[in-house]
């Protein structure tokens, strides 16, 4: 469940963010703090870990996706900040737990000691569960009728999960780990790992606006192919980028001896994959005509990510 | 949130469940079967391990007693078994954690090796993860009203988290392992991590089961009171029991330095404590008379689980 948007922070000359991002991104910091609990609240030192790790940096890429999927159907895409930001410490979480020394053993995240690095062991494991039953607790409190929360839970709680979800991505990943992998597994592990939440995120967004069931169904399909492309895009920066940009171990998955779209179909073709399934999904949205037009350029920002 | 119901199993003739506790149980463990993902589901490994720890015993207190809550209210509480099990996924999630290595570090629990002696750690993360999030997936899927939905999430997923929640019961109890707490910190830590969950599966039953708001709050009540005796009764038999009666480490608050009831108030004052919490609780059922009778006999049986 690694990402790498700090290439944009270290080299911002080649940042292609759109410019109205930076404006969701503000939106989306402000209501995380405001939906976790203060680190004076007892017991503190949760609070301080929960905090910690979900401010310690990344683009919010989920929420903006879910902000602007919203914005399709709804000037006012105020409700949506609640399920983006769940989904936001959904992904918190898996960071936490995937950095475990039981899972990938990492010591940095972004720059900085991970969480069991700062808090130890036992208060990371803690602190992924609790930003995990977080998560649900806001998507309870979303402002928008209870049919509409249902419809968010189902779809998030099961992009989170084992059956095609990011936790069966996660486990498929593992077990592929110093082994090669045929292209339908590698598939399963991008889509399962991936590319689910980053559906689940465009869908809580429509849901949130209240869109009719068929235009969820169209965004459902635009997030599961965006997401596949941007889990793409993440093998070959991992391949491409130096270790200074990327502020990880970059070229880790070939140490690790995963399988990535790079190792299996080349680098050309891993871009061409990228490029396909990036215009794909943004067919989906020619319907919305200028409506979709943020929606969009987040979609080709997350393929286009190197610059 | 350790728990030790394996003294009915070796002890049968000590047993007081109440008749019907087994058929709830039955129901229950029927239901739990079908909401969980099949072992041949891919990836298998996730969904053995989640029904290993799920199938490794237990009474289903927790279940039992939202079936009995929603008895109270209606002659059909199929609907309540759908919060039930979620709430006996979350138990065995905060299990399968808490017998980590870097939490209490347990081999067995009820006999049999714990989750990551059995699957590893990072499947035993995994695991506890994919049992969390099933858990909302299981409230989602609730046959009734959305609304009612709505309020069985807010219940359990507040009920789960660190804010009086299991997490920060969970935490605090980490934190006042190796000193001496005071009765309000152990009255916290009693009544966050294990009082909590039990409050949530009576007012999950009630909401299953169409209760009025002020029902709710009445049952609420009584959940929260019962579990917090339940809570010091486990204080109380963690001292009195022997190790092989329990089938996990007896005396293990004591080795491990934790403040208990006993410790705190003595063996005789904590039965007191346990017994007044008890009628505390039960009086709240006064009211419902004998349509709360099952309700009042599970009530009496966690108190009295000693013989």
């Amino acid at each position: 469940m690694r990402q790498s948007f700090l290439v944009f922070e270290i080299i911002p000359s080649e940042m292609k963010l759109p410019p109205f991002f930076e404006e969701d991104r503000l939106a989306v910091e402000e209501q995380l703090e405001k939906l976790l609990p203060s680190a004076s609240v007892r017991p503190t030192i949760i609070h301080e870990a929960m905090r910690y790790s979900v401010f310690a940096g990344g683009k919010r890429v989920r929420p903006v996706l879910c902000l602007e999927s919203a914005r399709i159907f709804s000037n006012d895409v105020k409700a949506a900040l609640h399920p983006g930001c769940a989904i936001e410490f959904i992904h918190s979480y898996s960071l936490i737990h995937d950095d475990l020394p039981a899972l990938d053993d990492d010591d940095l995240r972004r720059g900085k000691p991970t969480c069991h690095k700062k808090f130890g062991e036992a208060m990371a494991i803690l602190a992924g569960d609790a930003l995990l039953t977080l998560a649900f607790e806001v998507i309870a409190a979303t402002p928008v009728a209870a049919e509409r929360r249902v419809a968010m839970l189902t779809e998030i709680s099961g992009a989170a999960g084992t059956v095609n979800g990011m936790v069966g991505g996660q486990v498929a990943d593992l077990e592929a780990t110093g082994q090669k992998s045929d292209g339908e597994t590698l598939e399963y592990i991008h889509r399962s790992k991936t590319a689910a939440l980053i559906r689940a995120s465009v869908t809580a967004g429509a849901l949130a606006a209240g869109a009719p069931e068929e235009d969820v169904a169209r965004l459902r399909r635009f997030g599961e192919t965006i997401g596949w492309a941007f889990q793409v895009t993440d093998d070959i920066l991992d391949v491409e980028e130096s270790s200074a940009a990327l502020g990880k171990t970059a070229g880790k998955d070939m140490a690790q001896q995963k399988t990535t779209y790079p190792a299996l179909y080349g680098l050309e073709r891993s871009h061409e994959i990228a490029n396909e399934l990036a215009s794909k999904a943004i067919a989906e949205l020619q319907v919305y005509g200028v409506r979709a037009e943020h929606l969009r350029s987040v979609a080709e920002f997350l393929v286009e990510r190197r610059a």
